[in-house]
């Protein structure tokens, strides 16, 4: 009777109906333990791991960042390959101005006073053009007369131990500042609990002073496992890793920089091309009589990149939701598998199927009823 | 019989078995509609929230990009601090090249003619090696003898207007080329409608221009909250960002750049060293006799950080189906709520409990009927 | 008598209680059939696109990058512009450091001996300052005299071809040194398995040598669907994209580089500003008498922009966990499905309706039993 007016009323009416399952309550000391247990299984690692370990309900942003850096030390030298001379930031810091990426130079091959002009090659594959005549190169040795600036660059050896290893004593101040954009929090290096005067006297050290944004060169070097001496000799790259992962959650304010540092470039011989790190430059000049002359200043170095990286992560209802709703499907699966074991390994399962299942037979023309 | 029959194919019969739950229709329009409620509280989550609000329907990929800036605009000086002279973007526009962070010189203290020799200490912490000896350094004052770049610089007072304050009328046009690599979409701040004769005149402003790619440098400062003539006379850094988020469902056509402007540096001075932006570098000369000379600058400036940044975001079926899925999942947990409802704080709950579950003792051997 | 028994209990007893569905079972090879073909799909999806195509068991993590370039080759210039010159990286590699973005200069106007001085103007555009009085120009041209660096820079006609067109045959090695910083993964351009006699000698070609890290400037142009020769006389911007997109999975070793090219600035005439790339600066010089005097270089060359991205995935639990629920929920929806299909198209929808679904009418008192 019932079923003719729900169909008389017909879809309007259903919208009213509540569809509910029928159930069968199984009183069994072990079914229900091993239910317990499974659906607990499954409640530690949606807890434990999801939400504690991996923090899998938080959105994520990438850390956006702008870096300055500012060396400071200065270096005397007095050796047989140059004059002596005092090195200062405006001399050896490469580019001055001081972004995520600056270099220090530590040894030099310089040759001055060359002009475009014509002299005796110094190797086969010099950069230059033959004229074709031959030219006394020293008084034993003849070469090819060349098209260059000249006099080339001889192949001498590497000072070493390098020129300006007093660069192990420089010092540099990274500031940097960092935004997650869809968080709207903004952060810097100089944190705020750090004043003028502790910033004045302070170095970076891993267990002392891990947030002075100091650092001294040959600290950084043996930070990352190298010895600062023997990287200036040849030049090298040093990467200054600033981690900005953060739990924002917890607010802004608790958001750290973790300094790490690791050399960049390839010290394995086998599997390298120009090891070490060298650039060259020239200084160019006007002699009185106009003509160009220019300094060759081949340059080894270490170059110290800084590379900002991490990701933010705060709570979010789309994540949430998301991990929630995969946990709830894999703890619906709990009775599929106590269903199986019930139906298949228990040894009161006939018993068990008589109550929970009907069958039917497309066959039949009525419900087969046990 | 029907059930001797399913046992006598096995699996393989099994196989075409459809199982389905019995269910239990209850029509009532209070429970009804409470049930109908929580299924639309939670479809308004996933249309309204997920798929309008948050569009986590798509799948993201984060921006790469190029910069390239040109700043134009030409200063003439005459004070008492230096000779009268015309800057030009080759003068003042450090490094040239115009990548993704550029600087422009404001302010400078320039020491002109220094050598490599030997004069009277300015200051202790000179950088600069002394000699052992004692000098006048004036009339009344002795200091110690150094060896180092002579004259040094001296601790002169900073120039305020800053020398190069008409920098603030320098317009810059930046031209950022970006990809979205999984999408392959590529697009750049001009864009496709603008052309050539607006782009001669035109002048970002964020109601009439939000898209012209030239900047007064004035207006990025004043954007950015901060007075141009303050930030030149001891420099500072400004960040221009450049959001390129978009929903590129609708057509890469469709997406635009949204800039927006920060102050980079801390101007707090309780937490903080080295206030501004400034660095040192030098140009080298020679003179008649072939000695190295230079001229050491100070340089005060505003270095203008690019930085582009941004999500797009795109239709994938992977999310959409992971979003489904859990709204599915919750949306199922609906007659969960309802049944426990209706079987605890229902007037008729003996009723339902009666008809809805059956309950079965391990202890029997036979169902239990009601 | 158990109802009242578990009722007596209460919450407790309640918790070994195991409630399962009652379900139906209608042996039919059509529903069967239909109900297996739905679960398929959906496992052909999980299976197929889920895991295999989109790795979305994979968490992610974005690729953080090193890169250093060196550039080689040399070219002479013997033309009609300039006087004969050889030119090498240190004159044409600006800056000289080599990091992720270089330039190669291969145009040049050149307005040598410029002083702080007056001179007549070229254009009313000039960037200078009128001194109010009229000049002589040329021998028919009067213009107005200006404080400016003087002579003023011509609108010579720039040469073409290129100056520098043999640039065209100059390498460059780009090392490149990526992190994941999340799996701990590091890799260099280098591959492990080169030599240092294979880089001696090997160039990069797409099918013979795709992992060779040295490259011929023409060959990048071309792969980028552009002519060197063409883009060196106006200048230009090629990016060389590195994709270090991998499957951690397979272990670090089997993570390789690919490389693509393409033209990041605009060749559309109709919208754009300053078509090319060039950048304007300036070699300062002293003359003898103390005076500053310099040569202004207008550079037009081709900047290269090494970018770098990729997103590495490893098998991760949780982006595992969240891919099966939401699965699993889908294939939840198969028996929904059915059962509509079932109790609306099927011939015996009575049959089925009476078997599976009880009445129960908010009126009556008792349970409507069909």
């Amino acid at each position: 009777a019932a079923m003719s007016k729900s169909a008389r009323f017909g879809c309007l009416c259903c919208t009213y109906d509540y569809e509910t399952p029928k159930t069968l309550v199984i009183q069994s000391t072990k079914i229900g333990c091993m239910f317990r247990l499974v659906q607990f299984v499954v409640l530690l690692y949606v807890v434990g791991y999801v939400c504690v370990v991996r923090k899998a309900y938080q959105e994520r942003d990438s850390v956006i960042s702008s870096v300055t850096t500012k060396v400071k030390g200065f270096a005397y030298t007095n050796t047989s390959y140059m004059e002596p001379r005092l090195w200062d930031v405006a001399d050896y810091v490469i580019p001055p101005q001081g972004e995520n990426s600056f270099y220090v130079l530590t040894n030099v091959i310089m040759t001055p006073k060359q002009t475009q002009s014509r002299c005796p090659e110094v190797r086969t594959s010099a950069l230059s053009i033959q004229t074709g005549l031959c030219v006394n190169y020293s008084a034993t040795v003849q070469t090819c007369e060349v098209l260059s600036w000249c006099p080339l660059e001889e192949h001498t050896k590497l000072p070493k131990p390098a020129l300006l290893n007093a660069a192990a004593d420089f010092t540099v101040l990274i500031k940097n500042s960092i935004t997650y954009p869809k968080f709207k929090v903004n952060r810097r290096s100089i944190l705020p609990h750090i004043n003028s005067s502790y910033l004045k006297k302070c170095e970076f050290n891993r267990s002392t002073d891990p947030y002075c944004p100091i650092f001294r060169l040959k600290n950084i070097a043996s930070e990352a496992g190298e010895d600062f001496q023997d990287m200036a000799v040849k030049g090298g790259i040093l990467g200054i890793f600033i981690d900005w992962s953060c739990d924002l959650d917890w607010g802004a304010h608790r958001c750290f920089p973790k300094y790490s540092f690791r050399r960049l470039d390839s010290k394995n011989p086998v599997n390298n091309v120009a090891p070490g790190y060298n650039f060259r430059f020239a200084k160019y000049y006007q002699t009185p009589d106009g003509q160009e002359s220019r300094t060759l200043i081949k340059a080894y170095g270490i170059r110290f990149d800084i590379i900002v990286f991490g990701t933010g992560g705060k709570f979010g209802i789309v994540p949430t939701i998301i991990n929630l709703g995969a946990a709830l499907t894999i703890l619906g699966l709990a009775p599929k598998v106590c269903d199986w074991i019930l139906l298949t390994c228990s040894s009161k399962k006939d018993l068990y199927k008589k109550n929970k299942i009907t069958h039917l037979n497309d066959d039949d023309t009525e419900s087969v009823s046990n």
